[in-house]
């Protein structure tokens, strides 16, 4: 365990108004309580707005994407891949951690061409996700890719990934039935239908 | 830290199928290396498909209810309230964990009246998420509450929640603009967009 100076939040300065000011927590003092191969867990104290301390424990995320990769059909590139802390493999579009200093778009990139082989050459960000903003500071940012051309895989060692190609109706049906639970997959889903339904745009562009 | 003879996921006995077997990873010892107020977490050594070994770390939750509160006129009950971990403050529907052997409906009942005040004597499941699967146990269950009657909160020592009045479309509009980051309320935005549409059914009871 080591005291730190600062929070170790995603945000460093709180995005906030002020008139939020008595909604607002205040980073007293904090320690890294566990730090392993892939999680940082943290307790801070923090004082609230009328001055009384209480403690906040946290994991400490580097960010993700998750990537929404569409074939010239229309069919949905996905995963399937089984997800240890709740025992089921479990289908969901490609997705994965930031590298140190990596921009999202790079980490979009280089994900979708290391679990799938498909490089893409549009891309659109369609929009974030916290998915676990009691505890943790993770943020999502959702991508879509389209234009793709199939190539070799990447996976990491001891990665184990089966592809799926599903249409958007039956992913939606996947999701409806209770057959696809995973949080960012359902987020982007809801991002898809939107943009089918001229609702929400999506602003394509090709990287170099 | 003391070892375990089990594995703490959520699930205990995984539910895979036979088809599955080259993806699954298999439980071989495990310790908790924090155990706070909140966080429970676990670092476990399992074995892979092919019998090498790795190691899983995850935090272990109870599970949680999210409640899509929706009024005579139409508009949704939600809630405004800072969210330490990623430094904002965050427009979100009711949610909260469940308490020890509580059910689902009990625990969205009783969040629902805490941290809104309205009671509700329609009630349907709608879905469920599982919003950080790569290191938590969580799974929200996603709950829709009508027929509201106001009435007193009761909010925890320390609990600091904004209530807020949005109709579906300035939801919709919030999401899309990135107002609205929260996972478990876009996922419920797409089940209420859904049902909306016909296409996802709800089916509604009155619990004694």
């Amino acid at each position: 365990m080591s005291d730190d100076d600062a929070p170790a939040r995603g945000a460093t300065a709180p995005q906030v108004d002020a008139a939020d000011a008595h909604l607002l927590e205040r980073f007293v003092q904090g320690q890294q309580v566990f730090n392993g191969r892939l999680l940082d867990v943290r307790l801070d104290t923090v004082a609230m707005p009328d001055g009384r301390h209480a403690t906040r424990e946290y994991v400490v995320h580097p960010g993700a994407v998750v990537v929404v990769p569409i074939l010239d059909d229309g069919r949905l590139v996905m995963e399937r891949q089984f997800r240890y802390p709740i025992g089921r493999v479990v289908l969901e579009f490609p997705a994965g951690k930031i590298d140190a200093q990596e921009p999202m778009l790079a980490c979009a990139r280089r994900e979708l061409t290391e679990e799938t082989g498909y490089r893409a050459s549009q891309w659109a960000r369609a929009g974030i996700t916290h998915n676990a903003m009691a505890y943790s500071t993770e943020i999502i940012e959702i991508w879509f890719a389209r234009a793709l051309a199939p190539g070799p895989r990447k996976l990491d060692d001891g990665e184990l990934i089966d592809l799926a190609l599903l249409t958007p109706a039956e992913l939606d049906a996947a999701v409806s039935s209770g057959a696809v639970t995973d949080a960012k997959t359902q987020v982007a889903l809801l991002w898809l239908q939107r943009w089918h339904a001229g609702a929400w745009p999506l602003h394509w562009f090709t990287p170099p």
